[in-house]
């Protein structure tokens, strides 16, 4: 391993309220073990839990040197000895997950349910890693990355790796949902989606591709004409169609709200479902916020409110499959990643300044 | 249809102060269509729900003579020219809806989810029949009641008039639930039970039938015997033991809250269910309650949080079934219907002093 650097650089934060001044930082990478994969990172996505991770607001923070990022592209610089999937030199992807327990007793680990183990489910950044002497994690706005192979996805040719990167957890975040609940082939299904920013951008593409109907939703219709080339069927601006709902009435298979603020309208959206449909939040709030549901709204038809974290790595490789097929890209902006364009990034990001994503790029202009 | 009177009798109540004073009244009952068939009425079930509809926390009361009363055990008397699956003289019941659209364009009512039909959906009491003038229903604390032929369903000979009451509403509200979760064969599926009241001791009975493990929740101890007898594998007494969810951790296919209140430990019971499972909540509190919800409360297994909505004919035919075959019987208390009587029942089912159903029976002798 010795082309593994002793230490990985990295932007770092080093404390919540300088969550938009990451500075360069150096760090001791966590041991690399047997299953584990070394990328030499070359680009990376900004993502809302950048911010609520950066800035505190989903946890304190674990370290006060702490690179965020997990939307990491890279090639495969050394293996561990128990590797089989990937190659040195192969181009990879690693997401917000990067280490589970993986054990054949784990009835998550062993059924394409690896980003629920509750044994040893590691975060890419700010998470305890149990497996690696309680290292905690540093994300991917760095030289470096290391992840459990099975965290680790092969991206293929077809794909730009500015594409690429921001399907590691946006893209993979709302393709799991969708097709978990309404399959992979949705001809003959409606999905509603709301909010139309990193996540939702993504979800009305993947939804189009494996042909279902789709909704889109935002508060206004600023982004109307840009949903439609997104490959939604409709739109609905919330904020100034007051009746909309009865046009969706009995209608939807699945409403995944990809916003993150808890204040949209819940009972209006689950008045659209289906019998024993659901509504899907993958947005998520700050931690402190909640949603008030009464089950009275769930009554009329059976309808659920739920969330989901991630996706497989089965499901990861499926994601990126349909990508290259049906022309899956994320609308990004690219930045070369420094303090400066990390600081302007993430601002930006903060104040919904974004069309629809950040890519850090020029790693090896930042590491040297 | 000359032997049907032109008034039937009940007992009503004409305020929501007055919800445990039903007094004996006279009321013209709606028209008997031609899918509607007409029972002379042998029992009534007492259901939580005729405490909160005539006690006005659901909603006002839409009439001055308001009979409650849902789990309606009768003769058939009369059918309209359309019927034809119940014939004159048979033993049949009716549950709380008494009527929907019907038609082929609504895909509810064609799709064994005429429970959940949004075009007219009739409650069996204090709710407006479209289809027969804005009629307002009246319950089955009555001599008589009119429902269409898809609502009223066959009771098989070997069940007691006694314990078929209270199937009617209790036993498929949670029925239907638990096999569109679990199936109708749930060997290897694990089904937790809140609470044990009148839903609750169906449940956990329905839910061994079919051959789910079982797991029951109460606050209290007090009840363990009885639950283990109803079919419970264990007991939970969430009251009394702290550390519960750590026995149960990514546990359950299906958590049923059978209890009323909306303060039981949400976040408790979500962090015990297998990914993309449910949590469904049959027991509503009033309708100003709610739960409050995080969507991180999800996040750890994809889980849901939903209602349910009684069930469709079909599932109530195959409720009887497994009923008679798997010796599924509510736990009875018999009560002679008359004005003391109901007064007596609501005022100790209020009080939670039933184990576990209240049925009231001799209506010959009430109704001359």
């Amino acid at each position: 391993m010795s082309v593994v650097p002793e230490y990985f650089q990295g932007f770092g934060v080093d404390k919540a309220e300088n969550w938009n001044k990451p500075k360069l930082v150096k760090y001791k990478h966590k041991t690399v073990g047997d299953n584990d994969v070394v990328l030499e990172n070359i680009a990376c996505g900004l993502c809302g839990s950048d911010i609520l991770t950066a800035s505190g607001q989903w946890s304190d923070l674990l370290r006060d040197d702490l690179v965020v990022g997990h939307e990491i592209i890279g090639h495969v610089i050394a293996v561990g000895s128990k590797v089989t999937s990937v190659k040195i030199g192969q181009r990879c992807g690693i997401g917000a997950h990067c280490s589970s327990c993986m054990k054949s007793s784990c009835g998550r680990c062993s059924n394409d349910n690896e980003q629920y183990c509750k044994n040893n489910g590691v975060g890419t950044y700010n998470a305890v890693d149990k497996s690696a002497g309680n290292y905690v994690t540093q994300g991917g706005y760095a030289s470096h990355s290391v992840a459990h192979e099975q965290f680790v996805f092969p991206i293929p040719d077809a794909l730009e790796t500015i594409h690429a990167a921001p399907l590691m957890c946006a893209g993979l975040t709302v393709f799991s949902p969708i097709v978990r609940n309404v399959g992979y082939d949705a001809k003959g299904k409606t999905v509603g989606i709301i909010g139309i920013g990193g996540l939702g951008h993504l979800a009305i593409q993947f939804a189009h591709a494996i042909g279902a109907k789709v909704v889109a939703f935002s508060r206004s219709s600023n982004k109307k004409d840009q949903a439609i080339k997104m490959g939604a069927d409709a739109f609905i601006a919330t904020g100034e169609e007051k009746d909309w709902t009865s046009k969706y009435d009995d209608y939807f298979d699945l409403v995944l709200n990809c916003a993150a603020g808890s204040d949209l309208s819940l009972d209006s959206f689950l008045s659209t479902l289906k019998v024993d449909a659901k509504f899907v939040s993958v947005g998520l709030p700050p931690s402190k916020d909640k949603y008030e549901v009464s089950p009275f709204a769930f009554v009329g038809n059976a309808g659920n409110f739920g969330s989901s974290l991630l996706g497989s790595k089965k499901e990861a490789l499926a994601m990126l499959d349909i990508a290259v097929k049906h022309g899956v890209k994320p609308w990004v902006e690219e930045v070369p990643i420094s303090e400066a364009g990390c600081n302007t990034a993430l601002t930006r990001c903060e104040n919904g300044d974004v069309r629809y994503r950040f890519v850090f790029t020029e790693f090896d202009k930042a590491f040297k």
